[in-house]
């Protein structure tokens, strides 16, 4: 039988919970210089993609699309950066960042360029809540889709 | 009346084509330091994962799946990234790299890290055509799958 699923522990240290898709639990990376949220499938032992079958991996592309769209619409973002790397934490994890021109690392990708910012507590907690209502609540605005 | 698809000038010069899939342009990057694929939609004016359509991007997912597998059975590498960035060229691209512990950039992500390494002319036409025989050609290995 399988084991159970958890969140990595590494993921569980750098992140605020915002809530559970069907296939993923959405996070948000404590890192202020950028709105940045992980996609977590909560399949235990799935390390690539292709580790998960078909099904799972349409549910992961629609639940990719109505966090991105979400994001977007919050932060007002330049560009989005959607990314499988996972070769520090091995648990997969799809990221999502909002990027801006002004950004502390544009135009490279975010990793390894600075050391995380501390959120303002309030700002957080802003971000999370604009996200719950987008996400789980509002309906998807038909108009931009 | 919508512009022709045409491939980005700078993905044209970075990269060698594989071949075509019923959405994506396969193109093989120019940099013997990983073996590292990108696959194009061929659908003008596409920035963003979001700005394909339901059944375009289910269609993407299956080609991500198909030349993930491919590239992970030639090169039996440690791990893959796949990434939508797409900061420094606008069209939309989706990289597939096959990542070693043993590589020139390892644990962190490739880009920006090390200039290009020119390739072994023979090295690429392999790893080309082992790509093209398994991802055109041969049917998916059920046993994997």
């Amino acid at each position: 039988m399988p084991a159970d699923w958890t969140l990595h522990p590494q993921l569980d240290k750098d992140t605020a919970a915002v809530g559970d898709l069907p296939l993923c639990r959405v996070l948000l990376i404590k890192d202020a210089h950028y709105p940045w949220l992980v996609l977590v499938p909560r399949r235990p032992e799935t390390v690539e993609l292709i580790d998960l079958d078909e099904v799972a991996q349409a549910q992961l592309m629609t639940e990719i699309t109505r966090v991105s769209r979400a994001l977007r619409e919050i932060t007002r973002c330049d560009k989005l950066n959607v990314a499988a790397l996972g070769n520090a934490v091995p648990q997969l994890h799809v990221h999502i960042i909002a990027r801006r021109r002004t950004d502390a690392a544009w135009p490279r990708p975010v990793w390894g360029v600075m050391p995380p910012l501390s959120y303002d507590p309030r700002d957080m907690q802003e971000l999370i809540d604009a996200l719950r209502r987008k996400v789980w609540i509002e309906q998807p605005d038909l108009s931009t889709s």
